[in-house]
């Protein structure tokens, strides 16, 4: 696999083309953002410990039968993964109140929800990645009622899979942001990542907390966190 | 009937117990607020008339079959009403793109949709009203999903009598906010105020707005367009 140009550069990865066409080389960066790119730093090993938890993550949802763009670990900081074309929507399914939600609310962050809660919001930085509903999708015409119920069955799907995944390690899934894209097939694929920067990641028995709010929050070391999971999840087992 | 002790001071009204415990006397005030209570005025007259028009446009969903809480007209600036329990939530239909939502979505003031929205904002002025979906009204404990849905489709039949009753004096419905409530007998009754205060009303030829948007964007005097609004409606007729 040859790597080609870069397609765009985000603020957490660099994607570039490959020699195959339905391919694309993922670099994740040693850089972390908050608060819609006002909060900026380098943060030496980020790169590596997202690109590992993905890979480590997006292999678990695949043998549980979700499909995914993943395709390969290349290097500590790079992946293969599927091209697909984003769907503008961040798919956010929660079983724990907290962050935006619980201000938007005016809740308490920690309330266990009865039943996980998914939302969408539109992926617009400009805007500040509104919220919004069903209504307002089918208006800025981003995806069809059908597509949108397949992104919420596939939401609550990786929720069932990652709760079970860790509660394994001792730690409570919080929340998490999903991305979904279109195959040129007209598929409907899960892609992007699923990484302690996409995640809200608790200690189970001390609420210690081991993603990016850790960052957003200045709460302390964020590779100590995002570490700690990595070596809860086996991660040796996936270096190189 | 007989006027008992003041329950409630909105920002647009006052509430009173009467002699009966399910009725409430409603005083509409000449104040006028916006952007939650920080632009804050006395329009003279502005109580008259949305006393008026609510009047009347609560006769006409009553003479469609769409039952609500308004009793009688009692005087220029008074009204009574059956006593609900106000659910928490602004239920709003739009039409047309505008305010909040064109700035939420990137989209341009004036765009015509496909088929009308409804929207849910949790009534809470601590947090601004935030739009709400219905995941997060389940979460709040505030309506059940099948009340939601009631209200969904009573938004849409209002929709349906109000655009006529406009277009018939020649003017668009661009959007507007219900409020209900549940009576003693677990009913669910629109209730609140129909106004320019509640509902964008543009001239169908030039888009003269004749609603609180006049207010809020400094666009002239406020009565003036409530005025063309009763006026149209055939207010005199009214009158007491
Ligand atoms: N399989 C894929 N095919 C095409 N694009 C993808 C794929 N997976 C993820 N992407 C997109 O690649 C970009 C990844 O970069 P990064 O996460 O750094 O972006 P970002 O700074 O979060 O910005 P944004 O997500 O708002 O574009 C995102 O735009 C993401 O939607
Ligand atoms: N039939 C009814 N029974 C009981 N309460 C009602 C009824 N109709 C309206 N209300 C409530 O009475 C109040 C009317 O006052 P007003 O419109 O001035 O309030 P407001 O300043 O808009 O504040 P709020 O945020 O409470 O609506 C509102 O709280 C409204 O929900
Ligand atoms: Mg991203
Ligand atoms: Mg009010």
């Amino acid at each position: 696999m040859e790597k080609r140009g870069m397609l765009y550069e985000g603020k957490a990865k660099r994607i570039y083309e490959t020699n195959e066409q339905d391919i694309l080389w993922i670099e994740y960066k040693d850089e972390a953002t908050a608060f819609n790119g006002e909060k900026k730093d380098t943060i030496i090993g980020k790169g590596r410990l997202n690109n590992e938890i993905t890979s480590i993550i997006f292999e678990r949802l695949r043998e549980k039968g979700i499909e995914n763009h993943w395709v390969k670990r290349l290097s500590e900081t790079e992946q293969l993964v599927k091209k697909v074309t984003i769907v503008p929507l961040e798919v956010v399914v929660r079983n724990i109140m907290a962050g935006s939600l619980a201000k938007r609310l005016g809740m308490d962050e920690g309330t266990v929800m009865d039943t996980p809660i998914v939302e969408f919001y539109y992926k617009n930085d400009d805007l500040g990645d509104p919220l919004v509903t069903e209504d307002h999708i089918q208006v800025l015409n981003i995806a069809t009622p059908g597509q949108l119920e397949n992104m919420r069955e596939m939401g609550l799907q990786v929720n069932e899979v990652l709760k079970e995944v860790f509660a394994t390690i001792n730690v409570r899934l919080v929340d998490f942001k999903l991305e979904f894209g279109m195959t040129n097939d007209g598929e409907l694929l899960l892609a992007d990542e699923v990484s302690p920067d996409t995640c809200r990641l608790w200690d189970k028995d001390t609420n210690q907390k081991f993603d990016k709010d850790v960052y957003r929050r200045n709460l302390g070391n964020l590779q100590d966190g995002y570490q700690e999971i990595l070596n809860r999840l086996g991660g040796s087992s996936c270096t190189k």
